[in-house]
């Protein structure tokens, strides 16, 4: 049995897991508060507790675990296992030295990556891409995040950027993006994106079950319960969706025509309206690339939910020995 | 000395040419017109004569000759070295036996590419791509076509339809390709884009010398004529060359987003323009990029000119073996 721990690094929760390699499978994993105000230090000394704590309840002979991977929202220095910049989290964590710290703790070897990079690099080793050869993943949340692997690898790009797929200029004239670019896919279809069409068309008195399920308040509209109107047959939250999967669309057709992926990951929190965004996707790409062969790609939700990025985390631990 | 012959097939003409691998240099070359409305074996034999007169004219020995590249401006099944499409030859070019026919008629191995992709093989074998582990490259001409490579390779995708840089779409509403498609980079910055935003200004009457650099006949303005006017200090045509920038500085955003090439190399006849079209592209990667550290990457104009795809047919008939 080949163990190794997959640790994320979030801006709410921290978690951890204990990952079979052989067997694919999450053998035990638990999460704690990140409480980032309490700074870095207090941050680092929590991680290692959780991570000594998910092998001692695991009851796995120390000497099985053969590495940590950590993950974190953010730019990394990933030769130096040194976080860069999360803006997600308080403080500055500008060259926080992250992977080394830990390693010292845990006496184990620690290797870093990107949050996404790592659901990115779990789909593809024991989820949703399993068995292609390329793949692009999105995982779509408050932010949109991304990955690419190419000819079974993942590319990492410079400083481990490569991915970046939310920030895809899709309307050179678009609106201002959190990233400072404008008309980012992100911009458009993000889930507080999709949430502000909700609002927009309550804000408007348009007739849609959306009002009456957010019980009149624009604070409660989520992509979730619009995918709620939307099965039940509400044609404005429908069409929500039809927009969302056409920006996101428009933004996987790119890549397409970039890298040829035989596989599209659609991950995170709004991947669970599963065909609702899906198909508009799908259709979008018909529309819009007309020199790759489409039959050849398809177009998934993610398989493996939370435990992707430890799985990712575990597997990349795994490469570096 | 490995010797290996670089062909292209062109819309107008038929490049062949022996490259010596290890001087990298093109020892000998010569073309001839396609005349494709003869039909495809009238071009085929003549492609074969064309090759075998390249090989006698250089005098070296037949026996140092390893193999042949052949690249085509179209859709390629790679495996078999047929062609499947190519919308710039007259006729049906479906799944006609390019490869196996030359390889019979000259007792060579024959492998066949996309054109463009040969360019970017090209460049990145041996001109403006030498020494960096990833690349993305672009010919602007007529249309605009592109390369990928990615951890030291050049990426196919499915049939070796990735790269197609030029069918990014940049904007979600934008004016329709001639791919199909809608806001394509292609249909706002080929030649023929930037011809077109001459000919408005010319036919706004707007103040510029390329109404007198064309002696006032539209069918004469041309990139070339543009970047003419825009060196002789005018403002319009300078701000047709930063309007160009600033599309295909957004096509090449996104590219960096997606897999964080360290060197974008601008090739084909439009990037004669040199910095008029660089910094532009320079300038607005830096106001759309952020997550990305573009101190690491270079934009460059291609350093072989017309023998990169030659160059670069020969080294993938070099891979092949």
């Amino acid at each position: 049995m080949t163990v190794f721990v997959g640790c994320d690094l979030g801006g709410t929760n921290i978690k951890a897991g204990l990952v079979d390699m052989d067997q694919m499978k999450v053998l035990h994993a638990k999460s704690a508060e990140t409480l980032s105000h309490k700074g870095h230090d207090d941050v680092m000394r929590r991680m290692g507790t959780l991570i000594t704590e998910v092998i001692e309840e695991s009851g796995i002979d120390r000497g099985r675990i053969k590495g940590v991977g950590v993950s974190a929202p953010g730019v990394l220095d990933l030769e130096k296992g040194h976080t860069l910049f999360l803006p997600n989290l308080y403080g500055q964590w500008r060259d926080v030295p992250l992977g080394p710290t830990l390693s010292k703790y845990l006496n184990l070897p620690v290797s870093m990556l990107n949050d996404v990079r790592a659901i990115t690099l779990g789909e593809y080793t024991f989820g949703a891409g399993k068995g292609v050869e390329s793949m692009a993943c999105y995982a779509i949340g408050t932010g949109i995040g991304g990955g690419v692997v190419v000819n079974g690898q993942l590319v990492l790009g410079i400083g481990g950027t490569a991915g970046e797929l939310g920030h895809m200029t899709i309307d050179i004239n678009g609106p201002r993006c959190g990233c400072g670019n404008y008309g980012c896919m992100e911009a458009f279809a993000s889930a507080p994106a999709i949430a502000s069409m909700g609002v927009k068309a309550v804000q408007q008195g348009l007739t849609t079950k959306i009002a009456d399920l957010a019980e009149q308040d624009l604070n409660k509209i989520t992509p979730e319960l619009i995918a709620q109107a939307a099965n039940m047959g509400d044609e404005i939250a429908n069409e929500i969706w039809r927009n969302a999967g056409s920006y996101i669309g428009t933004g996987v057709s790119n890549v397409i025509v970039t890298f040829g992926p035989k596989r599209i990951v659609i991950s995170g929190g709004v991947a669970a309206a599963g065909d609702l965004l899906l198909e508009p996707i799908r259709e979008t790409i018909k529309k819009r690339v007309f020199i790759v062969p489409l039959e050849e790609i398809e177009v998934v939700t993610g398989a493996l939910g939370n435990e992707a990025g430890i799985m990712g985390m575990a597997t990349w631990a795994s490469l570096q020995l």
